[in-house]
């Protein structure tokens, strides 16, 4: 047996074992229970908030502990990387303080990958190095949005496939050479390798994954419940995608 | 021609105005151009951040201002109020940081008031007398979710229709006895007296009153752009519910 169809019998054992415990609070607690997320300056809000919604709103029913990542503790804003990105001098850009720094923060069993404008800076080899440092250690990397382009540029996304927000396609695509990217999906699951990766679609898509995770690994009533709180028509096809189009989708 | 009638006839030349205007970017920009969102401890992140995020791309083609209101400069907290509303101890709780105080705020075009859990709280009085006092001076105040509530609680949703999330319908409508609630509905458009108030069903329904907004006062192609980007599937008709229900929506 090779390195690769080991880590294939491994991930097999990992998705049963896992998917079966979702009836188990206790199992699924131990499984995903600490989850970490990139910030970087001119992240997406709905990109981070969506998915932290659902997660806060499952953390009524077992312990749940989210740590929001930085390069430092100063606050992150969502304000554009430069002026020419704000052509109308607008001021609309809420901020999110940290609550550690890349070198602070405890390793996640999950780790959440958000997109935005600001994932497109020259300036993000800290940020880089923390998610191609961390990834192989981390139970499930969730990618939202463009989030998949910078898990790309972070060099974790070799041989997978996923897919990303499909009005930023072209320029996404092009952050992952060897990456197959799926150009007609809500989101896109790579188990190829330990550990998955799961991508979302654009923005709000990550809405969509995120209540299919909850159904998958922490069971279907809870994810009906929290998606009624929230009064969200989830999509439940990965396949459902009204916003490919075939002049930014070419595979 | 009593006083109620001049409101009536005030409100409907200021919304002939201002949907004809829809089609032009400098009447428009200068009709909504600064937003107020009033935070507290507690509140629901996708209240904010749903409508924050639609008005955040919009401002790439106008010049929008956003305040984030506060009792304090002091980074506000989504956690809850009590221990007892987090039994198991996680620790899901971004913060966020005003740009203003109730006192330092300009008086803004749009208010937003959003919910959460924290609107529940006993120590509002400042909150409420800011709500009460502002709603009057601005143009429009849109609700989302409990956030109509809230609303209530500072007095001006008296003689008004409105809605409110479907889950926490029974109680939220206790706030408003002179409040005609609309049980079946994603958002309702109270234009009974100046200024008007929107008010959204729960959470997510949030993005559709926004959307519905930005079609209405800035054009269709800005929101079809924009909900393109956030690959968000639009709930055009307000009078969409699935999350209605005969045991909680009475009227």
């Amino acid at each position: 047996m090779g390195a690769s169809q080991l880590l294939q019998t491994l991930l097999s054992i990992l998705n049963l074992c896992s998917r079966a415990w979702g009836a188990s609070d206790e199992a699924y607690g131990t499984l995903f229970q600490n989850y970490g997320i990139v910030l970087f300056r001119g992240f997406d809000m709905i990109d981070i908030y969506g998915p932290l919604e659902v997660i806060q709103f499952a953390a009524s029913y077992r312990q749940i502990n989210v740590s929001l990542i930085s390069e430092t503790m100063n606050v992150v804003t969502t304000e554009r990387l430069s002026s020419a990105m704000n052509p109308m001098n607008s001021s609309v850009w809420p901020t999110l303080p940290p609550t550690h720094t890349f070198e602070t923060a405890p390793v996640p069993d999950v780790l959440i990958i958000p997109g935005g404008p600001g994932m497109r800076s020259p300036d993000m080899n800290r940020t880089l190095k923390y998610i191609a440092e961390t990834a192989p250690k981390v139970k499930l990397v969730i990618t939202i949005c463009t989030g998949s382009g910078l898990a790309a540029r972070a060099g974790i996304m070799n041989g997978r496939k996923a897919t990303t927000n499909k009005t930023s396609w072209p320029s996404i695509i092009g952050y992952g050479p060897n990456t197959t990217w799926i150009g007609h999906a809500r989101w896109v699951e790579d188990e190829s390798r330990y550990p998955p990766v799961w991508s979302s679609s654009g923005v709000t898509s990550g809405l969509d994954l995120m209540f299919h995770f909850v159904e998958t690994f922490y069971g279907a009533d809870n994810a009906t419940f929290i998606s009624t709180i929230m009064e969200y028509e989830r999509h439940r096809d990965p396949s459902w995608d009204p916003f490919a189009r075939n002049d930014t989708v070419t595979r």
